[in-house]
């Protein structure tokens, strides 16, 4: 299972009951939120988030509507007497931010804060079940995508098979991983004839704030459901150039690029009431395009 | 007029759709903010205060939920092209705070902010129409509450009896501050016979966080409403000791002791869903109180 909740579509201002950037991505019994406008805390009492259950925030960049929600989620989580450690992805200077506004309101944390800055593209953190992999993307400032990936054992074991072979249950982990098994009579049992390849993993990928950048493509190429910010129709192309952002005809030629499953549409600029058009626009070069409603989950096919 | 609306009345953790501190002063013609929690813009937004016309936000201390919603408002004021100027009075290390944010963003604010630091108890600013004094409270860390009074002429002009005397309007506006007139003909009229007292000019005061102390009486003194903080129903008077709050029956002692009009309570616990009883208790004491609500304009008597 992976899945993205959006909690907040908008750009900087907020307006018409929308948010500020957040989203929780759930993968398999994980939580990560990306992005922490302000308000997120809210967002997430209203959907039915457990703050406790996030141990990895990733920010993508340091303009405001991306973060200034995240030291009010910190320190309500440091109120309710959180323990568990908590992982904080993001570019460098963030740790100054948090580092100042704890000082200044004499506030200790119960729980460890562990920052990571952002400094290199590739593998950010790995864990059994997942991998989140951060990409550079093209925005006026210090900027940075991710990618989510669901880990997964290579095989499946067919428990039927395998019995039937005289393979004992406790061999079935290593079986997962591709190793043959062999008998106490000395016959080896060849992997392939007991398993079957496992589903594919899924994957996700948030683009973050954006120039229109071909590279985006390549950086995402092929993952499963792709989030990429569509801050303006595509009669705006000139003012999203100028303010290192897209337009919905960019994010779609993106997606098809990259041939991804499915794209996300969000980051709608609050010149806009109404949203119906994003999803016509983009859809006239990516027809399995969807807009990022806020309190929408949405399942990575 | 002077009045006051409540935009959030919680303390530290938004609950209940409970916000945290805001509140918004409208003196004749002015508008003011104090404190601004996370969400206050978009408070602000639900019940139609415009950003605009506030020219001068006063933050009580650097706890999160008294400013955590600040840099946020500041930069949409920017995005939204404001150009007159805005004066922020706060604690000294607030300018630490936003220079920091403003840098990380590149971020060019389009106006003038203009930080006052608080430092001496006493008058903060003075206008033709209004004055803001300032005095220090006892919190855990440098806090400080805000007396907002309209100020006035000294007297009324009857200007049916001082048409009948002979004085033209122009000279009006001295005879509002008192003046006599001399006709061409060398008679003088005596103000007080063309004029009436004016109307006492209202007070509101702020006391932010703070523990009991009566000294807040005696700063607060003659104020025609009080806003005093009730984190704690009046059997956690230990706890509101050991967090530096108040209780019910402290607050409307406070307000009893002072002399003053009215009370209006609020800074809520996180840990009460209903309400009803923060006001049965401190009417127990003082029975002109008033729980702060949310989205409520009080005016002051």
């Amino acid at each position: 299972m992976l899945a993205v909740t959006i909690l907040g579509n908008n750009s900087a201002i907020p307006a018409f009951d929308r948010h500020p950037t957040a989203q929780v991505i759930t993968l398999d019994d994980h939580l990560f939120l990306i992005d922490c406008g302000e308000g997120t805390q809210t967002q997430m009492n209203k959907y039915k988030i457990r703050r406790s259950r996030i141990n990895h925030i990733f920010i993508s960049h340091l303009h405001g509507d991306h973060y200034f929600g995240l030291i009010g989620l910190i320190t309500s989580m440091g109120l309710l007497g959180r323990h568990q450690d908590l992982n904080l992805y993001g570019p460098a200077l963030l740790k100054d931010i948090f580092d100042l506004q704890l000082r200044v309101a004499d506030t200790q944390l119960p729980f460890n804060l562990i920052f990571h800055p952002l400094q290199e593209e590739g593998l950010l953190v790995k864990e059994t079940r997942f991998q989140v992999d951060c990409f550079r993307v093209f925005h006026r400032i210090e900027c940075w995508g991710f990618i989510f990936r669901q880990v997964r054992p290579p095989r499946r074991v067919n428990p039927e098979k395998a019995r039937i072979s005289g393979i004992p249950s406790s061999f079935f982990d290593r079986l997962k991983w591709g190793e043959d098994y062999e008998t106490k009579e000395g016959t080896l049992i060849q992997n392939a004839t007991v398993t079957d390849p496992a589903p594919l993993a899924r994957s996700y990928a948030y683009s973050a704030d954006t120039l229109f950048h071909l590279d985006i493509a390549v950086k995402v190429q092929g993952v499963n459901m792709l989030y990429h910010e569509t801050t303006y129709l595509k009669d705006l192309e000139e003012r999203a150039r100028n303010r290192y952002h897209c337009t919905t005809i960019q994010a779609a030629t993106i997606a098809k690029t990259a041939g991804v499953k499915q794209l996300l549409i969000g980051h709608f600029s609050s010149k806009y009431d109404k949203l119906d058009e994003f999803e016509s626009e983009a859809r006239e070069v990516f027809p399995n395009t969807y807009l990022a409603l806020e309190g929408v989950s949405y399942i990575v096919p």
